[in-house]
């Protein structure tokens, strides 16, 4: 006979409410003996509260969506700084007595089926480009409360928190022309008129016009923001760009990949090159020479993120306004003053 | 009003069955065309299929459960290790037209709990202790069919999918011992008498064993296993083992660690200390000099549980027996004679 919640509210003396409260996470007001016992009658007795009963007791799924686009072939987890945010949202979700459902998108269509088809109450959509979120509508987003990490969309139906792009591309550029180039190559994915990487152009143009200088666009494009693009980039820059005395890159990962085309290349970094990327993941300090990169505070990203989403979800309505991050310099050794 | 499986059916002019499947990811016998048609039908509509009448049609949830130990406060992508697991079950799954729950588990008594409360088709264990794994009984478990990486229980509940631990320690102690190593550090988390590190203790000792020598057992045992705790470990390496010639790390991440700590504390690897990892993590080629490694074919070992998953799933059975996966070594820059 299937156990009920009424079975195990009587084997632990409480009242089915806070069975239920402390199956569906809501623990704030019960004593941890008390769910301690009815976690080991529940795990005992096997009682299993179906999801369906789960969501009417609740009026809510506690399930958020984690959308990332990968193509079929791809692991979402390309990214080093997706992986930091993957892993920190769950932490934060997991706080909040919440689940997150993680899933990769091939096409754009399957963002409105994975929003509609599990009942969440939430969803954070992580790299997607801003004229995708620009395209979603009332009827694809439903009563999903949705916000985009990276965005800088003005899509009303979500929220965003970001980075300061401009301010950290102005600062990497600043440092570079304080330590004497002139000659800077911007490396990064092709972009539009809009989002992060546009963001960074605009501030890394900002430093030369601060310093009365004018930029001779030195634009180097790459299909993924990957190690090997970087690698292959960095084989190539001293053909395609020999007077380049200098490299901002996008993203620590196409930095790093970078510095490595260099070295194998014969080239020296910082000696006869300097790179600087962006992002400050871990591996920036474990690779040689140290990068120097435009630090992003990711854990604070994931956490305002699901902050403002769960507040969206339980207060059942639209979003707050973005939110932009401070960043900062992080000045390693692969930067240094032209030969 | 609430739009059915009916009227997308009627404006689509198909069966409700061939909604349900397409709906429900049972793409197989659906044309691509119609697959379109109803998705965009769907989208249009806003149809909101319910968890519950999902699980009914289907009578499985399509949902995987992904459970990763975590400490409260940890992010479960600590490990590079598992960060890769991860993305490539999600995309494992995906191609199988299922979903992926990630889900922190902060203490053992939550595995339960998350088995039970949200109809899943089966779970992944990532990164569980074989003690913690044997404990688990038919009621905990219910009808999900379970599959633990990298575990060695014997518990007929689960299935497994693992690397040749045992053989790819040999590989790193025989490379050691070929250059003249005879005075080598094992470097890893305190381990049982069952588990990953401990057959990678067995297979490093039958190195020794088959060359005749015996090893003077030095181990050194990290609290997690990170760049951190290796750093500290290879800063203090040279006064707790001033006659170590060599390290073998049980994992990259904690080798390279060790190589910085050295390198911090004026030790050139592989000058003065050899170091040597396992995993063949693509950091491994990032970093100086570039780490010497056992390699585990982590995509095929994800793919590979998730087939063996959805076998069970699909068959509602019990799981098949364990798999155990080739590794090899891969020499780079990180090992050489003693001096």
């Amino acid at each position: 006979m299937r156990v009920t919640l009424k079975d195990i509210a009587d084997e632990a003396g409480v009242s089915m409410m806070t069975v239920s409260n402390v199956v569906n996470g809501k623990r704030a007001r019960v004593s941890p003996e008390t769910i301690e016992r009815i976690q080991r009658i529940v795990a005992e007795r096997g009682y299993v509260p179906s999801a369906s009963a789960r969501s009417l007791a609740a009026k809510s799924s506690k399930l958020i969506g984690l959308l990332v686009p990968a193509a079929d072939e791809d692991s979402l987890m390309i990214s080093p700084h997706n992986v930091a945010i993957v892993g920190l949202i769950e932490r934060e979700l997991r706080k909040g007595g919440y689940h997150l459902l993680l899933r990769g998108i091939s096409q754009p269509a399957e963002v409105a089926e994975a929003l509609q088809s599990w009942s969440l109450d939430g969803a954070v959509l992580l790299g997607f480009l801003d004229e995708e979120i620009d395209r979603l509508t009332a009827r694809t987003v439903g009563k999903v409360s949705l916000l985009a990490i990276d965005s800088y969309s003005a899509n009303p139906l979500t929220t965003g928190v970001r980075s300061d792009d401009h301010t950290g591309a102005l600062l990497a550029a600043r440092h570079l022309l304080a330590l004497g180039h002139r000659e800077i190559v911007f490396a990064g994915p092709a972009f539009s008129d809009v989002g992060v990487v546009h963001q960074r152009y605009q501030g890394f143009r900002a430093a030369y016009a601060e310093a009365g200088l004018t930029w001779i666009e030195r634009i180097v494009t790459v299909e993924t923001t990957t190690h090997g693009s970087g690698r292959d980039l960095g084989l190539r820059l001293m053909q395609s760009h020999p007077e380049a005395t200098a490299v901002f890159a996008t993203a620590d990962i196409l930095a790093i990949g970078i510095m490595e085309g260099l070295a194998e290349a014969g080239c020296s970094v910082p000696g006869d090159v300097s790179v600087l990327g962006f992002d400050d993941l871990d591996l920036s300090r474990y690779v040689t020479p140290k990068l120097t990169t435009i630090a992003q505070d990711i854990p604070q990203k994931a956490a305002i993120a699901v902050r403002l989403l769960l507040a969206a979800v339980e207060r059942r309505e639209h979003p707050a306004d973005p939110i932009t991050l401070g960043v900062r310099l992080i000045t390693r050794d692969s930067t240094a003053a032209p030969r």
